[in-house]
């Protein structure tokens, strides 16, 4: 069973942003620390910004940061904002020659499954698992901000 | 989010299976059922021969069946039997360049999904999820067994 990279990512994004607060942080800086490729991040880095996670600024100082504090960012959130789908069988999604696909219990249990783990990551905020600076060997914050 | 096709198809695989009841259904059959291809349903069945679900009769006239009741087989350890890893996110497989894989708290949160995903499954059995000779349009039983 698997995430979409594409919501590891964001969460990685979003942990990463959430540790640097209020400083811009860019996606090569990001790419690196994570060992991403630039492409990848590109395109969840505008997502993150089209969902209202962060906001972006452009030009050779720009960069993105947390658009909301780690607080407001609900993890089951994310995750339904950055899954293309929760198709946990083929038969959710593609139009298969199932034969039973009509009256089928199957799906009716992985779906309970399903939002039981939904439910689980709605308990969580980014704020839970917000790490510091000295994780991420990020430059230490002036002696005035030290207690971040 | 997916499952593996592998799972996918060791559930149907086993949902037809119960229907059938005693008799031995085949692989060809299975396979045209579902729509899914004989090479994937070989390695699926074995597996399920493997793990003490089915029992596999060898010969012209073989084939399989359930070795337990429906009541039985819990698609919880099915799924636990079936999946290969539950790594949800890239970083609890690879050996992966992140830079804080050590104290990162994303795993643990994760983790704590997935077991409400599987605790959810642990609740329901295939005789749950169990359908009817005519859902697959199987060949009606004898008078005397046709309370089945």
């Amino acid at each position: 069973m698997r995430l979409t990279a594409f919501s590891d990512y964001a969460l990685r994004v979003l942990m990463y942003a959430a540790t640097a607060g209020d400083r811009l942080v860019t996606i090569e800086e990001t790419a690196r620390v994570y060992g991403i490729s630039r492409a990848h991040l590109m395109k969840v880095v505008n997502i993150l910004i089209r969902a209202g996670y962060l906001r972006g600024v452009r030009g050779r100082a720009g960069g993105f940061a947390l658009a909301r504090t780690p607080a407001e960012i609900n993890l089951g959130e994310v995750v339904r904002a950055t899954e293309p789908d929760f198709a946990l069988v083929e038969c959710f999604i593609s139009a298969d020659r199932c034969l039973v696909s009509n009256c089928c219990k199957l799906p009716a249990v992985l779906n309970e499954a399903l939002h039981s783990f939904l439910v689980t990551l709605d308990r969580y905020t980014l704020e839970d698992i917000a790490l510091t600076r000295r994780d991420f060997d990020m430059a230490p914050l002036p002696a005035a901000d030290a207690d971040k």
